[in-house]
């Protein structure tokens, strides 16, 4: 846990901050472990947090499989990716993505990267990925593409400049989640639960898309039916239902 | 369980009634986990049952992912949807959807709606969804379509009025299955467990199909054999042995 | 067990045919189990062997889910079909595919029917089923295909009389795989383990062949690769090695 | 274990050398076992690393499925694919691929032979396999295919002599992955550990660029790219992320 304060103080503004704290961790925690048991993350990608008193700042697991992390795994980091935490643990070299992003959005309180199997095919060919089911609108009723060879060239693909992670988020500009050619994708949130829901149901619908499409024919959503499913399916109402029982996975795998 | 009737009660009307109403609430909680089990329901779609007795009221558990459901979630509404039990639980907005067939069809005794993934593509293109092999065809020789754009034009895709449960009921017509387009399909029954066999073997009917179709063909049972086949799929004698497996697995899963 | 010899006799011929039989019912179960682990039979489908003394019977299972098979299941028909186990115990009525078979091809000690899911494209569409890899090949170098339309018309699929399980041998011929239009597949074996073999490295097949088709092309094995392939691969140096896994992963589930 | 070194003795060369040798086995075990839980090989498919004192040998466990592979199934060989250890136990007739190998290329230390499910439709068809995204181009930016057809004619497709492993080491050439024409994939490694990142994620390319094609497109990164992403992703410090998370699963299932 990041907070120590003492649990038996008395609620002070402090200890309300540490609480808040930790709460954000415990889910930074539960959302890496529910995206590596629903095959969104494997030994690569990662979940961060916005800090939530100092915007400024995020939370971000050192470098270690998502399945694996543990709130002692969490740091922090300035808007610049500078590591504030003392800690001689490594660190992504791709929060590159995470600080873009957080500059650029303040409404983002939460980002994943990933390289779920449902959206390579996406992000390994010329399709476009658009909604096709309720729950799959939660991702954004438009997706946009980024391709690091447009600005950058040949490189190793990986996000690890603020150059590289500002064109990226221009390129996510204010849709919630962006495909990156030959690589992956990286999601956005309003929280930590709405991040979690968005990457779980956009590869369910890049599943479901990309099937339709081996049929023949691919029926999209109407941006109006998007917009408005993702309103409705983003509410603690539809959310809190997977929630439950993602953690409950998570428990009984014995995590506590 | 919704009956208090004392064990050691004589086994007077009452007492009968009670237990009557404990099998089908005990079995809307099998068929839930089941179909959680065989990947025809995740954190959303659910199942329901005529109330025994009283053919005007239906039995639906309260909004969670339905692994977790158990008795004590299982609430009773009357056929125009409106909650009968004493609660705070929250209910389903698509519960429109059973109270609407259950109107319309006074043969259908259990209802389940799901988003498959086997079953999304159908629901997502243009193609047909056709029965191609003999337990497949226990979901309905055939299995009509149903788009909400046809009279409600841009929703959020959720079936929550009278008026759209009612067209939703039209479109299934005298079938046991209807596909939502942009969102999934609703399945009938004349019993939990024949609702229940039918939602699995209908999605692997699906998956069959859209692999078939990748090889350039489709074969597709005659009207005659899939009729004749799904009667002979849908006698105890063949329904049981799923039965059996699929209670067996929910049993080892720790669920009483 | 079908034998009741007491343990500490002598070794008589009575005894060593009790033990033998014992033996085949041992492998029935464990194939049983084994194909239902590796996802060729689900609640359906069914595993016979020849009798091994009485080579004009066959030992199978009562009607039951594969998983759930136990020794005591396993009841004794003649080549009629004629079950002469003294029980109460419901039968297969799909029996009449495993009696053709022992009839027309004294070589054939054990017999599979099945619907795995990676074979039912082949079975759903008219594309042919080749060998393409050398594992593959173990399921025959020709997979003919039998259409109950042909001589039966609508029916329910079901292979219930004489008449269906003579043309579904003849179909069958001198091969060792035959798929069954709209329906599944019935494999045959000269021993249990072979059988197992087949089925399973039969649907690798299929799986294998239908993703190479999705990539435009399929480059099927000579015949004269397929032969000696499938020689080879059926030795016991290669079939044990799959064996002592296979029943290790039983064993692990609980089963003596 | 090979070596039988006191576990008292002070660090003497030779000491040193059985920790070391004791190292490598330990790591074949586990790479066997991952290997097996990731769905790179099933009951066959092998493992093999050079001998880290005396390179003109190699370490290979006997004939058994990767799972259930131990210390003490590995036995030496030298490059001529004769056995050193003195055991009964059976060898693997495709050892000729592994011999091949480390004579041809002095800087391989590891080898897998594999049929994983995900790469067979690559080796059944006549599309080639390129990198896709960064972490599969690990595999390398080039994968050759052999056809045992092309110098052998019709054969069972198991590489068995010397004449054949030398015709597919000149096949793989500089390269880390070959295509086997019919048969699965050969991937070599400058260590253990690298080869199971390879064999993993080589597969995991071929599955994305399997269902980019079913997009209708697939774009491949550049040679440039594949070089830098290879480069990048098997430092330690990506490596030893997946290493750490696919050991802690074998640990789970109770290997020590």
């Amino acid at each position: 846990m990041l907070s120590n304060a003492p649990a038996s103080a008395s609620e002070t503004p402090l200890r309300q901050d540490a609480l808040e704290l930790d709460a954000i961790v415990a889910d930074i925690v539960l959302s890496s472990r529910i995206l590596a048991r629903e095959g969104i993350v494997d030994s690569f990608g990662h979940v961060s947090g916005r800090h939530p008193r100092r915007p400024d700042h995020y939370l971000m697991p050192r470098t270690r499989a998502a399945e694996l992390v543990t709130a002692e795994d969490v740091l922090v980091f300035d808007l610049e990716d500078t590591l504030v935490t003392a800690t001689e643990a490594r660190t992504f070299a791709e929060r590159s993505i995470h600080g873009a992003i957080y500059r650029a959005r303040p409404d983002v309180l939460a980002i994943c990267h990933h390289h779920a199997p449902a959206m390579m095919p996406f992000c390994t060919s010329d399709a476009e990925l658009v909604p096709v089911f309720h729950l799959g609108a939660t991702m954004g009723a438009t997706v946009p593409r980024w391709d690091s060879q447009d600005e950058f060239g040949d490189t190793n693909l990986i996000v690890s400049t603020h150059a590289q992670g500002d064109s990226l988020a221009r390129a996510l500009g204010p849709n919630w989640t962006v495909l990156m050619r030959g690589h992956g994708a990286t999601v956005a949130g309003r929280s930590i639960r709405e991040l979690t829901f968005r990457a779980i149901y956009g590869a369910r619908n890049a599943d479901a898309q990309l099937r339709a499409a081996q049929l023949g024919s691919v029926r999209r959503l109407t941006a109006a039916e998007a917009l408005s499913a993702a309103e409705f399916n983003l509410t603690p109402f539809a959310m809190d239902r997977a929630w439950e029982q993602w953690t409950r996975h998570i428990h009984a795998a014995g995590h506590p």
